[in-house]
């Protein structure tokens, strides 16, 4: 095997079989893969949820994760996100030529890793490679399908008193990303949060109707994400400083920098709007996870201000907080 | 709306809803896209089919086509050549910062025409952008679901005797793609090949048991995918130079460079093993379509020399043919 990505390990010939049969094969190994066609065959019956996303991370090596992690987690959330139960992942690379075969082999084990803590197949794949230049190391798809379990999520089921909560501390992946490219920060506590939200969102539907929209606030951060909730709606959401938890040393990396954590992208949280009836046992349902110990109920959706995210300070002013304007941190995820 | 594309439409904020709601969902407007969520509900009973593929061509606009069509025929064809049917297909934007909107607008519309061409629904995506000099332009990866259609494809059904087909001319689409990006060869005459192969591989399927395998030839060209078809066999498959359809401006251009027109990707042409009793009749039904007009049988599974290709060439020598070594032309789809 060479020690770096050549054009030729794009050209679907021998060089790309090769990259195949020992690197890929070894960590995702499953019947479907393993038949190398041109796509798989999986079975899957009635409603299934479908979703996407491309992961350009710089750098692709973070505190608290790396691409690999990123790129099954970000898939798996956004499908548990839909109602689904995420079963078969599709894995696409682009690499730029002179890319470590090393680096590869880091980020695939972390791919199969993740993935079978996420009881997740990657039945099916490609590798494009491009020219130095032309990239940025590595680019990674994900595409997921799996089983729906709940149908009833969106928006529209939002009213007067709902809950608004946050499963855990804002802005840990946007912060641990600006310490692994720069040293105006450095923190060893800052990590990224990246981490599947399975067991979480699935207790969260536990509570079928009473669930409205749940949402993981990645780009655009828990700012971005509940104006997304209420911005066609006559009612709004009043969230209060106070509640919002947030690790110190992220704050205290905001403040430095004169950045807000609320647009601070995250990667292993829910943000979600449930009855308010259901809403105190829900949080001490998930603070049984590791992942949900510092769940919380951050604020409620309330009549009047059409559309509007307003948050009540700790000093107990308020003030209208809109989604993400420009661009605070690029390549996030 | 701007000119050109900026970080911050990447950022899952304001620029990216207008992105989203200007130029996306005009083009591609379906009750699932339309929810905007994290993914789509579909429903498919039964086997499915998964595909994935990350396109960087380049050029982004070629002779034939662009990467916006070949985006959506590339996915579209490997699942037909897994045996299905599709039905939703994923879209992921990598941009790079700079990109022009008139350019996006054009990939989006070719993508939306050639969509629908398709009777396929393009229900999630997502989009990313990069730094200027971290991309080269526009990446584009779509993954798609199929109901399936036929089951029992696979190497391991070809038998001795079996006839070796191609639905037409090779070489096409990497002869127009080298056009596009080099002064050296231009011609009018020479365009992608781009195209659904839907209704062929529809053809091909009706013949059930008797279909073997199938694949569209893209990278590695028609030698790659015959060596793929046969290499852990213990037969090999017999060609006939004479009787391999080629573009007469396409064997020009590869006599001019010095390039081999079975190792040219082709985007628009499907090669098959099948039972010989149905052969010429299954390419009587092929010349019935445009794009399958200069079908035709070019050799068959013979014993011995187990696993390779020979090609038996117009002056009547012999010699083998092996898988794509090295890269002759990169950035082919």
């Amino acid at each position: 095997m060479d020690d770096i990505i050549s054009l030729s390990h794009g050209s679907g010939g021998k060089k790309t079989s090769e990259l195949i049969e020992e690197i890929f094969i070894p960590a995702f190994s499953n019947d479907e893969l393993n038949k190398l066609m041109d796509g798989a065959v999986v079975n899957i019956n009635g409603d299934i949820v479908i979703s996407t996303d491309s992961f350009v991370v710089s750098p692709y090596f973070f505190p608290g994760g790396d691409i690999g992690k990123l790129s099954v987690c970000g898939t798996v959330n956004d499908i548990c996100m839909c109602g689904g139960i995420p079963q078969y992942l599709t894995l696409s690379f682009i690499i730029e030529e002179g890319f470590k075969i090393k680096d590869l082999k880091k980020i695939v084990n972390s791919i199969s890793f993740t993935a079978k803590e996420c009881n997740v197949k990657i039945v099916t794949g490609d590798t494009k490679v491009v020219e130095k230049g032309k990239g940025d190391g590595i680019y990674i798809n994900t595409s997921g399908v799996g089983r729906l379990r709940y149908k009833g999520l969106g928006v529209e089921k939002i009213k007067e008193g709902d809950s608004v909560i946050i499963t855990g501390t804002i802005g840990d992946h946007g912060a641990a990303v600006m310490t692994g490219r720069s040293n105006i920060i450095t923190s060893k506590d800052l990590k990224s949060d990246c981490a599947p939200m399975i067991n979480l969102s699935n207790e969260i539907l536990n509570y079928g109707e009473m669930v409205k929209i749940m949402r993981d606030p990645t780009r655009g951060g828990l700012a971005t994400t509940l104006n997304e909730f209420i911005e066609n709606s006559s009612l709004s959401i009043l969230i209060n400083e106070k509640d919002i938890p947030i690790n110190s040393y992220v704050k205290s990396a905001c403040e430095i920098l004169g950045l807000d954590a609320l647009y601070f992208a995250n990667e292993g949280k829910i943000a979600a709007v449930v009855d308010s009836s259901v809403a105190d046992e829900l949080i001490k349902n998930l603070r049984k996870y590791e992942e949900g110990k510092n769940a919380a109920i951050i604020g409620k959706v309330i009549s009047g201000h059409s559309g509007k995210v307003i948050l009540k300070t700790e000093i107990g002013g308020k003030r209208i907080i809109s989604k993400l304007s420009g661009q605070d941190l690029p390549r996030i995820c």
